[in-house]
């Protein structure tokens, strides 16, 4: 399984991923699930892949060699123009990734499965985030809806429902999207570290900021510890239900 | 959907079930998934149930006209002479109900859904747990598995891992489950208040304390807010990923 966070805030984009796949639970493995495009000074691309690797690396592997050799008829995500048609772009890679695999998937037994979180910014264009499903099509997430979440997110989803703000700090939100990571991990086997985690201020058009958190990174460490603490003494304050 | 915790406490059992069914988003109602059958003095049982709520409402009601009308083979849960037994009992209903019914729910494209919390005390033989599967087979909780969940277990499961022990008191032990239902209430809307909380004290060998807990419950209030208060302070209270 796998677990992805993306949020659009005020200030930017935060947008986390795991690095565990599994088939099965004797067939582990590590492969980064966060993917970036950058052309510096003008457009930058996030994308967060959860489902059949096979699938979202065939995905993602096409966005870029439409960019490094341009199609005839259709944008790539060097030359689309906005956001939206960038999503458009990712949505019709995991068509054409539908369209040739999907019936050797299912003639397998195995379903075609994945999904997306797209985020960026193209020029004067404000960041934008997606989120993209098997079939290609895709919402956008707005101020009353700041995050998306893909793979196993019912651990993690909680947190994120009681803080998320899209005026939030970009220091805040990957604090926020981190304990939702630490709470996943914890609870589900098929989520674990490292987490790659990348942090993008409005307007600079280009990737500053990205970071892998292993078991030993000193701020995950910290994090995972003060809040199993804080929840412990936050429940002990309140009283028992008297029976 | 559904929500349902069951735990087993040297001290005794604290069992709870939300009361929302659902069929598709607008066919939403309310039914009680909390069951007891009571024999004061000699035996107690209690069962918490999820799934097709047809297959599960037959499950209880047979197992009450066993007791009314005793077959001539086989226990029932007043003639079972351990908890092991009767797990078998439910078993047994729920593989009845599975051999008339199945059939005719995949005929209608509907698959055979089921799962149940069972608990319980036969006289001197402590209080035992039980989570009975729809294939009528079960496993039973130790103390480094204080507590099973069926429905949707996965949004109130962090707050068990960290803090639920078998030493608990049934009052710590009912507000950490009220907690995790908390959680689960915020971010699913197929899990719905009233919730049916029973707390059962070993050897009482009767029912003494159950709570029908809706959203005028002045602890549960409590509790709620309490709980989100100290979650935002406790994440304010970690510095925040420095960028």
């Amino acid at each position: 399984m796998t677990y992805c966070v993306g949020m659009l805030l005020e200030k930017g984009l935060v947008m986390a991923a795991d690095t565990r796949t599994n088939a099965g639970v004797d067939n582990v493995g590590k492969f980064k699930k966060l993917h970036t495009w950058e052309f510096p000074g003008e457009r930058v691309f996030v994308l967060l892949t959860a489902g059949n690797l096979a699938v979202t690396q065939a995905v993602t592997s096409m966005l870029s060699e439409q960019i490094a050799h341009p199609p005839e008829m259709g944008e790539t995500l060097k030359s689309a123009k906005t956001m939206f048609q960038a999503a458009h772009v990712v949505g019709s890679a995991v068509r054409a990734v539908k369209a040739s695999d999907e019936g050797f998937l299912t003639a397998n037994g195995e379903a075609f499965a994945a999904s997306f979180i797209f985020g960026g910014q193209i020029g004067s264009e404000p960041p934008r985030l997606f989120n993209i499903y098997a079939a290609g099509n895709f919402i956008e997430a707005t101020a009353d809806t700041p995050f998306f979440q893909i793979g196993e997110h019912k651990y993690g989803k909680p947190i994120l429902d009681r803080v998320a703000r899209s005026s939030m700090e970009l220091g805040e939100a990957a604090k926020m999207i981190l304990v939702s990571f630490d709470s996943t991990l914890r609870s589900n086997l098929s989520v674990g570290l490292p987490i790659d985690l990348l942090t993008y201020e409005t307007d600079k058009l280009k990737i500053e900021h990205t970071k892998r958190i292993g078991p030993d990174d000193p701020y995950f460490k910290m994090l995972s510890t003060e809040w199993s603490k804080a929840l412990r003494t936050a429940f002990s304050n309140i009283e028992a239900l008297d029976i």
